[in-house]
């Protein structure tokens, strides 16, 4: 592989401990290190100096420039995990449990304006270019929020509404990040596109994984209880898709089932599961998330850089995509 | 007056309603558009048309780029209205009230995300150095927020460190303001400066009218109940001033009135009132307010702009020091 992925997150990892002195006032920046310093995939990160490594050799030049898209994305879970009521991140109380909500949405305000400025700081070429994509990409992600709450009380969710919400919420920032690591390595603009639309169809097909394995995975390997999105009557793909396979009445009695919540949850997901079985929606799933990522592949296809690198970056998608965890 | 302030507020508000198309998602937009047709003085927008009109005639054309420290003071007021837990923003229900809490706290990153837009899409000469003096205040902003909610736990807080968090929550903005637009109409880097100081010290002196006029105001004029801070047991100047000048036995006893909360909150008012009083305070903070002022006017003296508009600048800072709302 062009990249060795363990010695990337160890660069990564180590960036991160360097830039976590604790500056005043303690209060805003203790929240900002502790999520900062939570173990983590660092997949934008990485996805960063692998769009860097497809052109260039020394993928260390590129490490401030993958720092600055994993704090916006910290910045995300911190706010997110607020609205979402989460108490838990990557198995650690979240920001808002550890310190308190208001040092919580500081931090987070400080995250994102951090970001800002140490993007702004990078030697780049056409910086107004780079924040332009910041620019867009943080109003998509806000707008996939929103959507993600406001589907909580709707009962008519389409699929599509789904996937575009998957795709603000999730993918666009995942292909920002593939693109702006290309970018500062001198990338064409027609591959710069190409790359972003590889993210972002691979983030699809990685969130819709994500759906799948919250039943179909192994509890164990997985790092969550199995059937979670089901006990909180998520409307996750699974979810949709099995509602528009069913007869009007079957869906109001299926509706009716995934709302319920006093009923024992083992008994739920069993339920649930047994509907699902019945309409393969798992096969269905997985045809989407196949025909996400063979989008993804067709636009790979089309960049000019090394086949061998080129391979390397479909083989660690595909690795995400198939994620046991 | 070089700039016609009840024009350049119709045409700030002019734009506001312009800038305000419902798009959707509905709940991340229209929370921001709420809070954007609030009335209010629009001071950050006047002081970037008047740091314009010191050198150029047209402030029209500076008007977007004052749309953009108004989305940016607007998102510190959504997300402070949650931290602080206030219900009420300029008579009106805040945002997290008027929606929800999680509404308030996307559409306040949103905003802050869009004020970096609108920014960037301006036709600015050096756009690089606007984004730096964005990214500090920004990061100030913070800090200053963080250190009052700090303030609040803490009983050793000096008057330095209040002036300090004042200068970082509400003072640093009113100087960028101010100088974002007189650098848009071509001021020099050393006019830039000064009037950035400018600002900042008129600003902090603002604040200090502010402490000021929550128990020595006319509340009619004032348009709150008057010792709203001292209901709260906020650390203003005024207390701090107070604290400074008793002696240790009285500064306990005072102490201890201040933090009561279980008191008929007019008596309250009335006994601290009285200690005020007695310490003259009130003429302490007039003092200081007008060393802040003083300072302000010597940085304005060193600008190379005509003196009249100058001294129109002095005069409307004046006014808004001097308010009586």
């Amino acid at each position: 592989m062009y990249i060795n992925i363990s010695e990337a997150l160890k660069a990564i990892e180590t960036l991160h401990q360097k830039n976590t002195e604790l500056r005043s006032p303690v209060r805003l920046y203790q929240p900002r290190n502790y999520i900062m310093s939570m173990p983590g995939k660092k997949m934008r990160s990485l996805l960063c100096l692998m769009g860097y490594g497809l052109y260039k050799e020394d993928y260390v030049d590129c490490l401030d420039l993958a720092y600055v898209v994993e704090l916006f994305h910290n910045f995300t879970l911190v706010h997110d995990d607020i609205m979402d009521e989460a108490t838990l991140r990557r198995g650690l109380p979240a920001v808002h449990i550890k310190y308190d909500q208001s040092s919580a949405i500081l931090s987070g305000d400080l995250m994102l304006i951090e970001a800002y400025d140490r993007l702004c700081q990078l030697p780049l070429d056409k910086p107004m270019e780079y924040l332009n994509l910041f620019n867009i990409m943080g109003r998509e992600v806000c707008e996939g929020q929103s959507l993600d709450m406001e589907f909580e009380t709707r009962d008519d969710v389409t699929i599509e509404e789904y996937l575009k919400m998957i795709e603000l919420k999730t993918a666009v920032l995942l292909g920002l990040s593939l693109r702006i690591g290309a970018k500062y390595a001198g990338a064409s603009p027609t591959d710069e596109r190409h790359l972003y639309h590889f993210g972002v169809n691979a983030g699809i097909g990685f969130q819709l994984q994500d759906d799948l394995l919250d039943i179909y995975g192994d509890p164990e390997k997985f790092g969550k209880k199995s059937g979670g999105d089901i006990i909180q009557g998520k409307k996750s793909y699974l979810y949709l898709r099995a509602m528009s396979l069913l007869s009007d009445d079957a869906k109001e009695d299926f509706r009716n089932i995934y709302a319920q919540s006093n009923i024992d949850p083992d008994e739920k997901i069993m339920e649930v599961k047994q509907i699902y079985d019945e309409l393969h929606v798992l096969h269905y799933c997985q045809e989407a998330k196949q025909a996400y990522f063979d989008l993804a592949v067709s636009h790979i296809n089309a960049v000019s850089a090394p086949q061998v690198h080129k391979d390397s970056l479909v083989e660690f998608s595909k690795s995400l995509l198939h994620r046991e965890s």
